[in-house]
């Protein structure tokens, strides 16, 4: 899809954490930051996941500003010994760690007296230079820097950050999905003719998936691309091709 | 964690699909890889999810069988255009991408006469010298070149693929890990102790994560290495230090 829509942006993101790659915690921050950004029409490229290791952390913030118009960071900007990516992202601009005023300020009317202490100071400790990324559900806030946006890894934080983050985006033309699907089809039957209309729609990403349920599976195939008309044009010819198998094709994606 | 654990062989997981990051499909595989890789004391230490593009399939597989002991694929090993993996993989080993005699013959008698069509014989086309990984639930195979393993990405096949890879796989010490949880607990008033004990416990990875319920949230800590009993000192220490905050430490993770 990416390489079909040269004039849209793009962007990757990075999970940092040990319990995603020790597999304690299912992530669920990229499908939810992937939808997002395709609504805003930035294109989501690359995706790693990354221990909490502040060398990996500045090699891959590094590798990936460099490559893609917006870097994600989810994960790793809580108060306890783990939470290494802020001075991390700090240490991969050179640019020093120091007290946030503002946020320093409105953490410590925050706090009952006493209460702001040594581990709650490191969030309100950002890279010279970052804008703090308010939210509405945590006092601590997430922050970019150049074009890195780093937020929480608790998906309701993470997503209240980037909501609050989004209208401060240079975005594209949205990406549309159309999509069919029929029981009982073979991707191994449908797939001579699918890659004939994917052929006479170079602007689209046609994707085909088989999906599996109580009372048996099938195949849905997806058209994406920023051109809505075109999607819907392609999708009715894939309906075309399933009912000329035998099949009913059904619009839409399968039911869950 | 990875940092700690020198002698065990280390891995990582290449996501390959348009799907993922569309926001179309919510990955699974990777905790379910993460768990079974530390069951077996491979350490995963990195995740990158890419697009359907041969380049930069042939890059991430270069960059990842360089720099790990195993590397595992998902995704894109199917019958449909959009299926690239298997040529792509043969291209990044600079092999050829050819009939695989055995695959190929038992595809053949699978299939009504006639259905062994050009779509499905792309799944029994292998790069030189891959070893099919045969399953249960495909007559598909994946297949082990060198240290890289191509698996499908559908969960059930994919996970059907594992087990029967598994046993293949040079292991290492398994992890093991230890949690206690507190309800209304913050983080930030745990911190300072716990970071104390992770001082104490450097061979030992410990974590900290907040959880959030209906009826309120808390705290998760895991302790995680590769000698139990240095789990468990550990999160008895941190469960005096709950204990002492005025909360009630609970044994293991909490409850979903």
């Amino acid at each position: 899809m990416s390489e079909k829509l040269p004039s849209n942006p793009t962007a990757a993101i990075i999970v940092i954490g040990n319990e995603i790659l020790s597999g304690r915690t299912q992530d669920v921050n990229v499908k939810f930051l992937a939808t997002r950004l395709g609504e805003l029409g930035i294109l989501l490229r690359e995706v790693r996941m990354i221990p909490d290791i502040e060398a990996t952390i500045i090699a891959t913030v590094n590798a990936l500003r460099a490559a893609f118009d917006q870097v994600f960071t989810t994960g790793g900007i809580g108060p306890t010994h783990d939470d290494i990516t802020s001075a991390s992202v700090a240490a991969a601009f050179g640019v020093p760690w120091e007290k946030h005023p503002e946020t320093w300020a409105r953490m410590e009317r925050h706090y009952p007296p006493g209460e702001f202490n040594a581990a709650r100071q490191r969030m309100a400790t950002l890279p010279r230079g970052a804008v703090p990324i308010e939210n509405a559900i945590s006092i601590a806030p997430g922050f970019s820097i150049g074009n890195v946006h780093v937020m929480a890894g608790v998906p309701r934080i993470m997503q209240a950050m980037f909501e609050s983050l989004a209208p401060r985006l240079p975005g594209g033309r949205p990406v549309r999905a159309r999509a069919v699907h029929a029981k009982g089809l073979l991707e191994g039957r449908v797939a001579e003719g699918l890659a004939a209309i994917q052929a006479r729609y170079p602007a689209l990403d046609i994707g085909s998936y088989p999906y599996y349920r109580g009372d048996g599976g099938g195949v849905a195939i997806v058209a994406k691309g920023t051109d809505e008309a075109q999607a819907e044009a392609a999708i009715a010819e894939v309906s075309r091709l399933v009912a000329g198998l035998g099949h009913q094709p059904v619009a839409g994606e399968p039911p869950i």
